[in-house]
């Protein structure tokens, strides 16, 4: 029985940042936010990949122990999602020279009749009507956590803000909060976007961390939470940082919801510094590179770094 | 006595937001910094005016207790440095529309024969040859805090650097940061600016707080502190907020010695937040008309929401 269902892409990537140059890599949101879940919980994939897609990347998931049920493949259409990106020196935002869509037309995001009673779900970036029919399969969730970004924003506005009234957190970042809710001012933006349902709502900003905003709720109060950045000194590769972020997130959470502890303010904070960790290790490489080295004494160590680094 | 000396500019300024437009109004990199620094210590101006000054503006000054010894009146040329500048919604970066140095041009920045014996100085942003000519005539100082601009580090980056390396703090933002030392890497910014000399190098990021680097010295350890931006609902005008920064940031620190404490990391984490703290309430109001208004319970209170905020 897995404890966290991620719905997301797939996908293989062609990648070059001004420290080296991949191709044919193992990407997609699904990927690096179930990678990051694993960590913590046993965690399901809800994505769709074509022929194309190797063994050795499905091995990098399956040995983590990533459960594939909800991985539908698409043997007809053949290819797999492609993604082909560049960074400048400035690793804040990716330069997208090439999507092709592939299988992922065909990605009817159903879950496995097993999935529809899990607790915790990340609905990962996607088009906002297949998102809606992710929340309405779900039997009894108890976490919802939903991501977006600016081109669904730009074509689907109204669905978007649809979808994030029915989850429980909405996690994106400062350029898709200032778009979507029209202002530049971060803690207005917080404010609409919880203003329409979740109950915490989380704004990554790259290498200056994560702000958290929360509102009375049956689990949280009204607050506000400042997560650190990490300085790392190389940045190797950014993709997937923010989905790592996120599955690190639920993963913790879910995690704790299994050693029957209660999910209130304190433990979410400590999941988005979890977050943060996992994401800083993920810049640290190409692809899941850095990801598949990652032992716990190092998180733990660097979760105290970020302790270290906020006492006053 | 005064224990904190600030040398800067005083300036009237015309500045235009999305919240409102200000003529003649007080401003000037010193002007921010005393008043700043001037809720902590007994602070000294050194810096230069025109005839055109208004009396008003001083008393706003003086009241504080600011102490005017060292400011020059330019009577033969007559007119105050004059910034015109203006933000757009997003409010993190001024786009100056006009500035006239006036009397600034005259400024010699001769400290008074008490002024050179202070312990706590600040070298606001001016011409790096000044800044060299004000840390030469000081007698035995503790804590030198300097800080630099764009400007002089495209037409004086040589004298800039050695400015750097004479003195204990250095505070600059993180556009600076970058161009000073060519990397888009704050972390290797600022290890690269501790190379040169000084103990401590804080990097000011606006809405996203404060980052400091210490080196192993005499008063601190090899360590790095992050410290949050404050969420404010509107910003009305965010003219003097690094300034304030440093004002505060310097006083406390002089404070704490007054009271005999020594300055270790701990104290400088303080300093920075009790900075941040000042330049938060800053931003809430043109000119310095907040900072007048503000008490020591506001900024308490504020300093404990930075303290909660970063809880984890």
């Amino acid at each position: 029985m897995v404890n966290v269902v991620v719905v997301g892409t797939i996908g293989l990537d062609d990648v070059e940042t001004p420290f080296g140059k991949v191709q044919d890599v193992l990407g997609g949101s699904a990927s690096y936010a179930s990678y990051a879940s694993s960590f913590f919980a046993k965690t399901g994939l809800v994505s769709i990949i074509g022929k194309d897609f190797p063994q050795t990347h499905k091995d990098i998931l399956e040995k983590k122990g990533i459960d594939f049920q909800g991985v539908v493949f698409d043997e007809k259409n053949g290819k797999t999602f492609r993604w082909e990106g560049a960074y400048e020196y400035d690793m804040n935002e990716a330069k997208t020279k090439k999507t092709e869509l592939n299988a992922l037309q065909h990605f009817k995001a159903e879950l496995p009749p097993s999935y529809k009673k899990a607790k915790f779900v990340f609905v990962g970036n996607n088009d906002p009507d297949l998102q809606l029919k992710v929340i309405e399969q779900l039997e009894n969730p108890q976490l919802i956590v939903m991501d977006t970004m600016n081109l669904w924003i730009t074509i689907k506005k109204q669905k978007v803000l649809e979808a994030i009234s029915k989850v429980d957190m909405l996690v994106f970042n400062e350029g898709e909060a200032r778009q979507l809710f029209e202002t530049v001012n971060l803690l207005q933006a917080a404010n609409k976007a919880l203003a329409l349902g979740p109950k915490a709502v989380i704004i990554k900003k790259g290498e200056h961390g994560a702000l958290l905003f929360t509102k009375d709720s049956k689990d949280f109060k009204s607050s506000h939470f400042n997560a650190p950045g990490y300085p790392l000194e190389v940045i190797k590769d950014p993709t997937g940082c923010g989905d790592t972020f996120g599955g690190g997130l639920i993963g913790y959470l879910a995690q704790q919801a299994n050693e029957g502890k209660r999910m209130d303010e304190a433990a979410l904070r400590k999941a988005i510094v979890y977050g943060s960790v996992l994401a800083s290790f993920n810049a640290e490489d190409f692809s899941l590179k850095r990801m598949q080295k990652l032992s716990w004494e190092e998180i733990e160590q660097r979760f105290n770094e970020f302790k270290a680094m906020r006492e006053f």
